[in-house]
């Protein structure tokens, strides 16, 4: 399995990603999950997959082909009922929807031998960014090729092993958050996961994306181990053990203990 | 869905429930999942029920029936061959046994049509109890009517929608912990799924057994907007937001910030 989640905020996005691929419990291996495009100074896109790592590596190498033969053609955007790509898209969705058709089409083509298998090759994305003149945004893209948005409402995104990691985004997941808070939260999010499920492992990537800027402002990789990793899991697991005795006594309880609250 | 989760403790026994069942999103209602039976003085058993609901009932009519035979027929358990009941269990696990085949008769009598209908008849349990001369023992019972057993160094068991409350039992359930606290602990997971997931709801059900006793010490049904629910949840929205504020600061945020640690 896997875990991504995207937050969308106010003042930009923060993207982030476990590196755990398994088939299975005896065949557990690292794969990023967090990819960078940026094909021109004017456009940047964050894309994090989780689902059949075939399916999922098959998108990214038709994401690179087109660009490759973009780079060398000198692509242009034609008429309206061209569709777009990551080079030539207008608009954020439109690059979401790029990425449902190559979704759907890698997942076409050994869709019978997996069914026949009793497999799944269905992968789901996460697709973040911005196009120069437009507004930054976050898309999730399902197995089918549709995309979802986040919005004000409900900023967060998450694909793979959502449930561990949820709660604490549905305390304090809020899109005025800063960029730091929010990637605090998702990397607690991640911490909390992997500590509940094997399939979730490190390094965690995690990207902050400042709106407006066409740029990452930072980009880290935290191994197992990193200090980074490390600190917020111990102030986080004394937080924990910490807040269970700040819950409020049953009446039943002897005034003594009442007077700890 | 529904959430039940129980924890083995030195000192005996906490069992929760929701108390919330759904045929998909459109059909929502209230069953209780939590049932005491104490058919002698000398034993106590505590059954959670999750899963098929037509299956879940029908295990209680059985159980029900085979305690109301055995009180007219003043039942009495035969040689070593005979099947053990809840009256004539000697022994914890030979209780969960007896659920357990409970469990598989019931699903099997519409096996055929559930699955030509492509549903699932399928039901999990989790039973705690204590007969007296054995130790107290908190038992999981599979849709296949197999069981295991909680220990010290696993003590929770879950059956239902369990990812969402898992995290706070993976840092905090010991099985040192005071029923008290054991209680918060639980009722903590509860009220988190149901934070997260619409299919857990309140009432939530609450049960303390002190080990030996073979009486229930406290016995709660907490209905919505309930104050132990509402302080519950206002206590650990704040330690939730709170904590995120305390985790560490990235190495490059301002020193002005980092000083607020």
């Amino acid at each position: 399995m896997t875990y991504c989640v995207g937050l969308w905020l106010e003042s930009g996005l923060v993207l982030a990603s476990d590196s755990r691929t398994n088939a299975g419990v005896d065949y557990i291996s690292t794969y990023r999950k967090l990819h960078v495009f940026q094909p021109r100074p004017d456009r940047l896109f964050v894309l994090l997959a989780a689902g059949n790592l075939a399916t999922t590596q098959g998108v990214l190498n038709r994401i690179n082909r087109d660009l490759g033969r973009a780079a060398k053609q000198g692509h242009q955007r034609g008429s309206e009922g061209d569709q777009a790509d990551l080079l030539s898209a207008d608009y954020l969705f439109e690059a979401a929807a790029y990425i449902g058709r190559l979704n759907v089409a890698e997942q076409r083509e050994n869709a019978q031998a997996l069914r026949q298998a009793g497999a799944s090759g269905e992968a789901t994305f996460i697709l973040g960014g911005q196009i120069e003149g437009q507004p930054h945004g976050l898309y999730l893209i399902y197995p089918q090729g549709n995309t979802i948005m986040a919005t004000p409402e409900t900023p967060y995104l998450q694909i793979g092993e959502s449930k561990y990691g949820k709660p604490p985004l549905d305390y304090a997941a809020q899109s005025t958050l800063s960029l730091e808070d929010a990637a605090r939260l998702l990397l607690l999010s991640q911490v909390i996961t992997r500590r509940s499920n094997l399939t979730v492992g490190p390094p965690f990537e995690l990207v902050l994306y400042p709106a407006g800027s066409m740029a990452l402002s930072q980009q880290l990789k935290l191994e197992r181990g990193a200090p980074e990793l490390s600190q917020i899991i111990k102030v986080w697991t004394e937080i924990q053990r910490d807040g269970l005795h700040r819950l409020p006594r049953f009446a039943w309880e002897s005034p003594a203990t009442t007077a700890q609250v």
